[in-house]
This record gives structure tokens, C-alpha cells and sequence, in this order.
């Protein structure tokens, strides 16, 4: 069943010179308006054309705009004292914060067509939630997922899904390739994206039966959208040998934490390497300015703002505990994603899918 | 069924002072005999305890050893022109290598006492298959699980499974965390080791229905042989959180895959950086120690070496493309795991288990 929701318009693609309005839950993440606010300002200096609704309590979001005169005039403040808190479980801050908190409202706007996008660095399980609440789920989707940017040697894969589901059937799969792919071409600027489905590598154990059953529908699927590579292995997202990865939500959110895991873990040790006598404490100093775009290279601010797709509504998730620098990443993400009409064309591509009816049998059921 | 086996004797665990005996598949890996034999020599010099039965070809492998005297003496040589191929699915490795194949026959001299553990570089699905025919499971375990060290920032930690199961219920979970924290015990010295289970944490989903049984299991299993931690999440691996992470094989798998992945990317990201212009290569030249002891810590040959747990006699897998340091590694965890009983050990600490009747329903079958 489709619900129509409260649209910009037919076609509902912007034109370039329209601006596009981003409503933020000004509230959520670690710091709340004082990294909210000053990342806005970013990023109007960078897309003059953004329009903010900042949802939040105006005592905490005013003297932060007050600061910032040229920010003032792009922005509207919807007042609220509600505020979902991190530590929340979704049904809590369902109970609490259903239509009346900072993270509701900035949703709210995108489902009247106040806002293009919802921009939130509060609490993933609440915001995603809330989000299939408010915003409701695309008829051919049964399951929303978290697809985010992940830097590899090649420059930038999306990868998909980072833990909003768990466990998939062949059809969410497929499905979730086809959005990763539309978010490729929007977010990565690649016409026809090369897909690959994560499995194991060992000889025995040639994967699940789900990712198999995805692999046939997929290479059968022929599409001028995307590629399908066939699967892929742990290593491969690093290398950047496809532009899309896809797997279920347990799976891609360990992997995700295992690779932050290793890349702090050599950063400690390179650290602890550079400090441990005179000479290596002069070449450190030599090759500052190496180091410095090493770190610049591998600063996860870089690919913050992960995209909740499945939803008929544009929700970005930023990391709740990131900077102004890395806030501002996230609202670029949504700039780029609502000025392209990333939702119409997911829409679309979706209603060219196979019927869902044909797919194999349901996934486990996520438990909460 | 308990399925015997012939064994060395009542108790199983050697004195010090009786030699450790190592069938090796002399064939297996990319490199065969010329990395087999002299990580044999390396292995002697560190163990003088430790003899060898080296499985394979004779023409190939006596000039490597005609070059090392000191290791000739220690060393039986069972001669087969049969080898299972790396690229070999394990249904052909079976039919084509079963009874005298290199694989097998290292395997053999184990299931018959002459030999304490089997080391073999080739085919994972392969060896897997045919150790399982060869020496049987436990009793008390489904299935077969991998096991490695984990580097991390505490140390090293153990990681199972790494691939050679896809899916498990609760009781299989239950018996790796056994099987895991008996192997921490005497591969890294920890005498309780604490235990997670491996979860998502993302609010809304709190993971997979198995691993919060299994999480229940284990808080109820009062054993001085283990501490149960709880769930730990992905970047846990890397701080090193907990001595034994346990996880499904496909889950594992991935993960590993995920954290080699990033450690690579970083190194080329590292390598580009120190080279890019004089200042940096000149800090390179005065940090070079520094970089070196990085690279020391860094290195995957120091963590070669997964055992096959479950199995009615030990089996360790060294990576096919390592080279003699690396396989000698793999040998090192061999003559550890052997001189310490360690199958013994994980018999006598399943048998207390919880009976597995009791446990939750039958996981996905692997895909073959």
C-alpha cells in the first residue's frame, strides 16, 4: 500500500536554484545546539542556496545563533523543551517524545513538506523508529537500512546495511542494492555503480542461502542503474573493489566497528611508535605536514552522515558524538541527496523491482 | 557417540620433556616444500623438542631438506605425489585426496597416535572437510569452529569463528566460548579468561535471539575455567576488551576480512604519505626503527596459525601465502596447543556443558 505524504510538488526533484530546506533536531548527539549551530554556518558558507529549520529549545539554540548574524536570516527555529536522550530505548522515547521532541518535529517537517531532509545526531535506534513512524516505509521495501560513505583505496564506497535490520531476505537485499546504487550515483557521482554482495570467501561454506538467492535475482536483474559485480569478501570494502557493498545489519554494522576498531588501533601504535626516541620524534617533525594529510585522509568526519533509506523521507543520521566539521558533513550529504531527488529516483527504481511476493521466505525478525 | 580415537596414551597431555610430533602437509600453500621445510628448521631451533613428519613429495621435499642437516634428524618423511590443490572445492579434495592425499595423511597420523597435531597451509574448506572425516567431532559440538589470535591494543586476543560454520544456535555459541577461553588459556597464557559475545549495538535491535540466549547460557554457567563479559560490539576486538570474542562463522569471517582490509589501506595510505615529498622522506630515513617496530607489531605472521576446534584431535591452518616465518608461527601455536593438552582440556571442560538437547533450535545448514 502506498501512503502519500505531503510533497514539494510533482516531480518533487528541486531545481538547482531552489533552496533546500534541511530540518535539524537541534537537540540531538553529545553537544546538541553548540555543534549543531556552528556546523550550519559551515555549511551555509559552502551551499548558499540551504534553508534551515533548527527543532529545538530556543533558550540553548538562540545565543549560538546569535554569534552568527550571516546564519540568522537562512534559519527558523521551532521551538520545543522535549529532547530525546541517548542513553533512550526506542519505546521510551516513542512514549516521551512522540510528536512534541526536537527529533519528531524535524521529521514532522519532512513529512508536511516543510523540509526536503531531516538532519539527526541523536540516538540511531530512536531516529529510526520514529522515522518509520512518521515518515512511513516505501510499499516495496519491508525493512529500512543504513547505508553510509566508507573511504577505500579506490576513494569512497557506500555500504549498506550498517545495522538498522537484522538478517535479510534475497528481496531486502535486493532491494537495498538498488538504493545503495541510487545513493552511489547521487553521493558519489558514479552513472552506473558496481554492487557486490559481502559474503565468506572459505571453500567450504559458500554463504547463505539468502545472499545466493540475491546473487541470481540480481544478475538477472538487467538494469542501466547499476552493475551487479557478483560477491565480494571482507577485504574487498577497503579496497574499494565494488562502488556498492551490501549485506544484512548485523554483519555490516560489526564490520564497520571492526574496521574503526583496526584503524584506531594503528593509530595508537603509530603514535606510540613516533614518541619513542629522539630520532623518530625528528622524523615525526619532518614529515608533520604528511602526517597531517594522513590524518586529514583517514579523519572520519570526512564520511559522516549516514542515509536511512526504505523511507518515503530524506533522514540523515550523523555520529552522535562529531564536531561541527563533521555535523557539517552530514548536512551536505543531505543537501546533495534532497537536491537530487534521491528519494523520487530510489521511488522509481524500486517499481521497476521484481514483485516482492516471488521472493523467498521472510528474515528473522529484529528483536528490540 | 563418543567415536575413540587411537591416542598416545592414558591422559593425553605430554610431559615436558617427550618431544612434540608435528605431521605437517608438506604440500599445502602457495609455496609448499620451500616454505614448509625451512619453517621447520625455525621451529626446531626455538622448540629442540619438537620432531616432524612432513607428508608430501619426496622429490621435492628432500633438496630443501638436503640444505638443513640440524633439521634432517628430526624429521620422517611420509612420501605421496597426491595433492589437494588450493583451488579445489572440498567434494573434489574428498574424492580425489581422501586416504593419500599430503592433506590427508598429515591429518591420518594424528587420527592414529602417530602425531600430535597436523599443520597444513592449503585449502580451508578442503582440510576442514577432510579433518572432520578423518578425526570425527567431539561429542558435545555440532560443529567445527576456527580460531586465531587477534591482535589488539592490550595484546592479543582469541577470535572465533572465522568462517568455518555459517550460523549458530544458542549451544553452539555456548560450546566456542568453551572452546575458546580452553585455547586462550594455553595459546596466550590467561588463566580465566573474560568472554563476549559479539552483538550490534544499535538501540532498536538489541541482536540475534541465538546470541541472546546464548549470552543467558553463559551468565549461568558458574566455571572457574572462564569469566562471561557480555555482549561487546565490533571496535571491541581492536581495544582488546575481552580475551575471547564469539561470533558466528559468516559474522567472523567478514570481520576479520574487514579489520586485514583496513590495516592494508592504512599501510598503502602510510607508505604514500612518507613519500610524497624530501621532508617526509627524510623524517621516514631518521623514524626508519620506529616504522620498523610498527611494522614488527603489525605483522600478519605473527597471528598465523587458526585451530580447527571441535575436532577429536588438533589441526592448525596457517595461511597459504605466508612465508617460512609465518608458517613457523603457525607450527609455534602446534607445539603449544599439543604440549599442553589442549584437546583434552576442552573434552573434560564440555562435558560439564549444559546438555545440549536443551538448547535452542538447529541453525541454518551450511551451503555447500
Amino acid at each position: 500500500m502506498v501512503r502519500p505524504i505531503a510533497r514539494r510538488g510533482p516531480g518533487d526533484v528541486l531545481l538547482m536554484s531552489e533552496p533546500v530546506r534541511i530540518a535539524i533536531d537541534a537537540m540531538g548527539g553529545d553537544f546538541g545546539p553548540q555543534v549543531v549551530v556552528p556546523a550550519a554556518a559551515l555549511a551555509l558558507a559552502k551551499r548558499p542556496l540551504v534553508r534551515f529549520l533548527l527543532c529545538g529549545d530556543e533558550a540553548k539554540i538562540n545565543p549560538e545563533l546569535d554569534r552568527l548574524p550571516a546564519l540568522k536570516a537562512a534559519v527558523t527555529v521551532i521551538h520545543t523543551e522535549v529532547a530525546v536522550k541517548m542513553t533512550d530505548k526506542p519505546s521510551v522515547a516513542l512514549r516521551a517524545g512522540r510528536r512534541n521532541s526536537s527529533m519528531w518535529l524535524a521529521l514532522d517537517a519532512v513529512r508536511r513538506g516543510a523540509a526536503d531532509v531531516a538532519v539527526s545526531a541523536g540516538n540511531t535506534g530512536a531516529l529510526m523508529a520514529m522515522a518509520k513512524i512518521c515518515l512511513h516505509m516505501m510499499p516495496q521495501v519491508e525493512r529500512p537500512a543504513i547505508a553510509a560513505r566508507w573511504p577505500s583505496q579506490r576513494g569512497e564506497s557506500i555500504v549498506l546495511d550498517l545495522g538498522a535490520s537484522i538478517g535479510a531476505d534475497a528481496h531486502h537485499l535486493v532491494s537495498m542494492a538498488i538504493m545503495g546504487a541510487a545513493m552511489a550515483r547521487i553521493v558519489l557521482d558514479i552513472p552506473r555503480p558496481t554492487v557486490g554482495l559481502l559474503n565468506v570467501g572459505v571453500e567450504e561454506v559458500k554463504g547463505l542461502e539468502e545472499v545466493r538467492a540475491a546473487g541470481r535475482l540480481l544478475r538477472e536483474l538487467e538494469t542501466p542503474s547499476l552493475h551487479y559485480f557478483g560477491f565480494v569478501e571482507g577485504d574487498d570494502i577497503g579496497k574499494g573493489t565494488v562502488d556498492v557493498v551490501v549485506t544484512e545489519g548485523f554483519t555490516g554494522n560489526i564490520a564497520l566497528k571492526a574496521a574503526e576498531g583496526t584503524a584506531r588501533q594503528i593509530g595508537q601504535y603509530l603514535r606510540e611508535a613516533m614518541s619513542r626516541d629522539w630520532r623518530s620524534k625528528l622524523g615525526y617533525l619532518l614529515a608533520r605536514p604528511a602526517f597531517e594529510a594522513l590524518r586529514e585522509k583517514m579523519d572520519p568526519r570526512r564520511s559522516n552522515g549516514g542515509l536511512f533509506l526504505g523511507l518515503e523521507g530524506l533522514v540523515i543520521k550523523s555520529h552522535g558524538g562529531t564536531d561541527a566539521r563533521g555535523f557539517a558533513e552530514a548536512l551536505d550529504v543531505g543537501f546533495t541527496s534532497a537536491q537530487s531527488g534521491l528519494i523520487d529516483k530510489i521511488r522509481e527504481e524500486l517499481a521497476c523491482m521484481v514483485d516482492p511476493t516471488s521472493a523467498a521466505a521472510s528474515p528473522q525478525v529484529a528483536q528490540s
